[in-house]
């Protein structure tokens, strides 16, 4: 079987993966298209030390069910929960089970991802896709979800002013959700070419270069993907006001690869006491019914395709820092 | 007149200081007990770049006034609030005026601070010791008053496990504090003699290396006073738990003087949705009331006093770690 795998050194795309098995309670799925998403990059460079096939953004259709898993959902069209929990643990009957203190997660952590022909999920993760929502929109449900998730953590009073910091994927797909809620939002970041997409969304956007670092900000959201986005963020937001982290980079130490972590002084939180709120993945049902009802509008944050046999070729592509580069799909 | 000074490179006891002129609306106060602060001894290290007179912790005799104060206030006990504002600011009339944007802190920012024969403060920073409350309690409504901005900075739902870090001053306080909450409040330290305090207390206590960390608790406050502590913090916390910050240390560029600032590797934070509340002073008349109606136990921690002349040996000792070294006070 064919698939982009990450060996410990380097991404590699091999065709003598081992066909997976779909175990008790799972579904076997053959994805048509996949996403390229920062997380993927930073894993190659030894984020959560992770080996195995590459990928957690996907849309697919269901091949075959392992035992004790319903017949029917083969043939449907899924999108699924990246993170495989136990049910068991505190976290999980804290119903917080996205923390489960057990879980494996698509690609990224003790489970092989979706940059290959086939790839198993338990048939619990899955939701199956409208038929109104095509593949190119539906590939974006977890990463719609992970920008859904920053306004379930926040709670927003009066009309706050809202910075969305970094104008990637992710710092795109947040500034849509945000300017949903009463708030007063805008995108920074350091391309023009990405900033112009607001212009369409009417959603205030400035570079970086051009905006004053004046403290003034309720809320702001950390896209960047770079350990120097909390240092803007800390810059940006007033006292007492809170920061969104949703940047996470590979540590010092791991593969001596040119980050240097997030690290901070965190003296100036005690000082103005501001809030830091760590945000990972979000609530995939919310994101499948945006993108199903065009809340969120991803398709011109599509960049390039490629076929599966050239999946390295987007991984470059998606970290080459283009200007003009967004999304990257990859299709079967 | 006779103070300690910090002159941007050691601190420095001195009798050449220029007697205060209290301005417009402040009071001349003569300060009977001063408190020896860890945040002291980090300006000795560069925190804040502070050149002036030290110290922040007081209780005193209003002496005289300044021109627009009442004059009612000559000869009453005072405790004060340390942060001077210019009521003017977009922090000031958003009721956060602790953040006043062009504020000064006594002994900290812009303003000579209250280890001397006199200093000055406005008048309205300043709030009457009731008679049944001495100055040894008195002098710790600062201290304790940062520390009831802890419980003003969380909702308790539920009850709680929290964690305090730390058994110097402030962690001591915020155990008591705390431990007036709904919660299970538990003091972490590394120094069996002054977590023997909690016994009295009745506060569930254990040294640091007796513990795992087990990322099992929803509450940890930092009161370490170290840029370890955080890292201790983020592995007790559980999964969308929260931390509040209270350490604030010297950043690693100032003066090389050995600590490495509170920087750390954040993505856990993401990872695990963690919240990081930075938290600083707190409110003084809720403190003032907790120390005159006895919930909060002080005399206990006054380890030694020295007076004023020999102010140096205060900061020396509070400084050198020795195990049974709570706190220090002043003496005019």
């Amino acid at each position: 079987m064919r698939g982009l795998i990450f060996d410990g050194s380097k991404p590699r795309f091999t065709t003598d993966l081992p066909e997976p098995q779909p175990g008790r309670g799972e579904a076997l799925i053959r994805p048509t298209r996949m996403g390229v998403c920062s997380t993927d990059l930073e894993i190659c460079r030894g984020y959560m030390s992770f080996k195995g096939v590459l990928g957690h953004e996907f849309v697919g259709v269901v091949e075959a069910v392992g035992a004790k898993a319903d017949a029917r959902w083969v043939g449907k069209r899924v999108v699924g929960n990246i993170n495989c929990v136990c049910g068991k643990c505190d976290m999980c009957r804290g119903g917080v089970s996205e923390h489960c203190r057990d879980r494996t997660v698509l690609g990224i952590a003790g489970r092989d991802g979706c940059f290959a022909e086939l790839f198993t999920l338990p048939i619990r993760n899955l939701l199956e896709v409208p038929e109104t929502l095509d593949d190119d929109r539906a590939v974006f449900t977890e990463p719609v979800a992970a920008a859904y998730q920053v306004t379930r953590q926040l709670t927003i009073e009066g009309r706050p002013f809202v910075t969305v910091l970094g104008d990637g994927r992710l710092g795109l797909l947040c500034a849509q959700v945000l300017s949903k809620l009463n708030a007063t939002v805008r995108l920074i970041g350091r391309h023009e070419e990405k900033l112009e997409l607001c212009t369409k969304w009417k959603i205030k956007h400035r570079l970086l270069d051009d905006v004053g670092l004046r403290a003034d900000q309720d809320i702001v959201v950390d896209c960047t993907g770079s350990p120097d986005g909390l240092g803007t963020a800390m810059a940006m937001v007033r006292p007492r006001g809170r920061i969104v982290l949703k940047t996470t980079v590979a540590p010092p130490t791991s593969r001596g690869s040119g980050t240097d972590g997030a690290s901070f002084d965190l003296t100036p939180l005690v000082v103005h006491e501001i809030q830091l709120i760590g945000s990972r993945c979000g609530p995939m049902p919310e994101a499948l019914y945006a993108l199903a009802t065009d809340q969120v509008d991803v398709l011109p944050m599509i960049s390039r395709r490629f076929k599966l046999d050239k999946a390295l070729d987007a991984l470059k592509l998606a970290a080459s820092k283009q200007p003009d580069v967004i999304k990257v799909l990859i299709e079967a």
